[in-house]
């Protein structure tokens, strides 16, 4: 192998330019920025947009998409036709990014910790409608009279438990009317919401069914329950991705919240709830180097890249670190990446057949198991659109959109 | 319940300020920031820091610190007194940033994607003597031809496989004495390295002095093939952080690496390398609910804080997400964080009983089971000194440090 076999360094790098994972001018494709960086095929994306929009649409509800997996206000624009919608949160940062952005409807949906509080009225006093979480009473009365002494009422939902899964209260809790009045006398009290966090291991559509009636039919009866008592319930929030896709019947709810699905990742094809040809995330690695006696080809991406989920690992077919894919997006039959280390990746066959012929220097596309997590450990999203390259071996990249970090 | 029973948010924030994850005027000890965020422990630190410092100078070998652990300059600047050390990185973005910050001599320990080398070449024309690692004729044909074109070898150490655990030849492989023709061509042999990665999985002394023993020895023969066949091997280097602790004779060995040891983490203290109260990092998080009838406390600290890392599930004791302490430090008695979603985690005790009374806004401190994975989910780290703290519930805060991001 001579050098002129490597899929060799761009123009402006031969000038000594150090490349950065952002699409400078010399960054014009695939082949072009420093390994490993994340990808995003806007087109999957815009049709998976479509799919849960379409959905939402015929169910009756607002969709109030969860943008924790993207965290970025050019993928949050492709959920819109240049109105923000309502978007639902995991940190403040997050918060504050999206209110920058424009947008005025935004439910942070991880249980209040007190100490948040400022941060929240802060928001609030910008015009933000930011509604909370909670699920006590010490909560409630610590949100009511923060409220009382801004003299500006904290919308607040109650968290409801459909399944055991994290947080919330069961509908028929001692302390689910009591929270409510609290959050009633200082004007709080915004609604209920729920998570279907165990639809995550509901396999195929008549599962996921049944964890949609479920979610669906606690909210309601919380909300009822919570009516029944004489207080408003504005707010009647469900979702999960595997649900989101799942529900027939959403009578009595509101709004319908999910975030994978924008990227959908191996577990939800796992799931059955969308196909690995459609997962728009992945992850850019290079080849350097071959271990034919144990059947290994190492590559540059390692955990770090790809995070340690391994989501997959509890579903039927173990999808070890992710699935693998040529540059255009083709998969490469039988070959998984089965083990990480900090910057390196070991890709095999499932059958411990040899592996295809991949020199040094080869880019590959790892499709990940958690496309959460996987976004999480980069700074943004080289976007690609395979509708427009659907024959470009090495897809042209037509911009970067860089992620909201931190707390 | 009342309000004063919280731990409230600091003055500044009162005004509406939102806290951000840096030392600000307002963050004066733990209790200040807004939750999750890393903490190190400067005093740990450099009590691991002279354990292996004093080791290393015993054993007559320069100690090399592979800085993809803390990816800081100011933790870097611990390990040596002013004058820049000898250090290892992961990625080419750690290499410029510490040549940004005046080290010279730098090792880049990830086999060479051929598509990198401007940025190498960019770094050795600054000055750095940047040190790359290859295991192909492909690379070193590619290293040495690069080399000649640019007029300026590029130094090139050869990877040997000790353990099967990764990359590298084997020392007697056929292609070893060829790939060292090849770079000696061009002026870039500089040497050989091997990491002992299976001494993650060897427990204690015993098994981790065969480990050392067995990655010096295979370094050892490897030079001395290439140097019978007439070929410099000035660097002989060698590590990780069981083998670094274990060795007890270094003979042919040049130079040491070592990089978790600097914080340690609850996978090394299950191998016995270190004690838990030797670890140097953790992330403070947040008490945010309860589910007395499951036995959970529920924590805004989930993997996105913490890292989806389950090192210890393969150990003895498995310490599921992390080890639970008060903000002083002082482990809460077998308190474990045995699930996490990505903004929650949860906290039970270790044989279900009920878990103590740890009311909503409690602030706990989480040790986690790998600290290169834990530190790269944070953009830095609030620096206590637990020496002069000793007897502080709330440790103040004297530093942030950034980190590295990127590749």
């Amino acid at each position: 192998m001579t050098a002129g076999d490597l899929s060799g360094p761009g123009p402006s790098e031969e000038n000594g330019q150090p490349p950065v994972n952002t699409a400078t001018a010399s960054a014009r494709t695939l082949a072009d920025p420093g390994t490993p960086f994340a990808v995003l095929d806007v087109h999957k994306a815009l049709r998976n947009i479509e799919r849960l929009g379409t959905r939402a649409a015929r169910l009756g509800v607002t969709l109030r998409p969860h943008v924790k997996t993207a965290k970025s206000l050019d993928v949050a624009a492709l959920l819109h036709d240049g109105t923000p919608c309502p978007v639902t949160v995991s940190t403040l940062a997050e918060a504050e990014a999206f209110a920058d952005g424009g947008y005025t409807d935004i439910t942070y949906a991880v249980g209040i910790d007190p100490h948040k509080l400022p941060r929240v009225i802060a928001l609030l006093r910008r015009g933000v409608r930011l509604r909370i979480l909670l699920d006590s009473a010490e909560q409630a009365t610590f949100v009511a009279e923060t409220s009382r002494q801004a003299g500006l009422p904290i919308p607040a939902q109650i968290e409801i438990d459909c399944d055991g899964h994290r947080g919330g209260l069961k509908p028929d809790a001692p302390g689910l009317l009591e929270i409510g009045r609290i959050l009633h006398s200082a004007d709080c009290l915004d609604g209920v919401l729920t998570h279907a966090g165990e639809s995550y291991v509901a396999y195929g559509t008549e599962e996921q069914g049944l964890a949609a009636k479920n979610e669906r039919d606690t909210a309601v009866a919380a909300a009822e329950r919570l009516r029944a008592a004489g207080l408003p319930v504005p707010t009647v929030s469900v979702g999960s991705t595997p649900t989101a896709h799942a529900a027939e019947d959403l009578t009595g709810v509101t709004e319908l919240r999910a975030g994978n699905y924008v990227f959908f990742d191996l577990v939800m094809a796992g799931l059955g709830v969308c196909r690995v040809e459609d997962l728009a995330l992945s992850v850019v690695v290079t080849v350097i180097g071959h271990r034919p006696e144990y059947g290994w080809i190492v590559t540059d991406g390692g955990w770090m890249a790809m995070s340690r989920d391994r989501g997959t690992a509890v579903q039927a077919q173990d999808q070890g670190y992710g699935l693998v894919t040529d540059l255009a997006g083709h998969l490469i039959p039988d070959l998984v990446m089965t083990a990480a280390s900090q910057e390196h990746g070991t890709l095999t066959t499932r059958d411990g057949a040899t592996p295809p012929e991949l020199p040094i220097g080869t880019r590959l596309r790892i499709l990940p198991n958690h496309a959460c997590a996987t976004a999480a450990q980069h700074q943004g999203y080289h976007v690609i659109d395979s509708a427009a390259h659907d024959t470009a071996p090495t897809p042209a990249i037509k911009a970067f959109w860089p992620r909201v970090t931190g707390w």
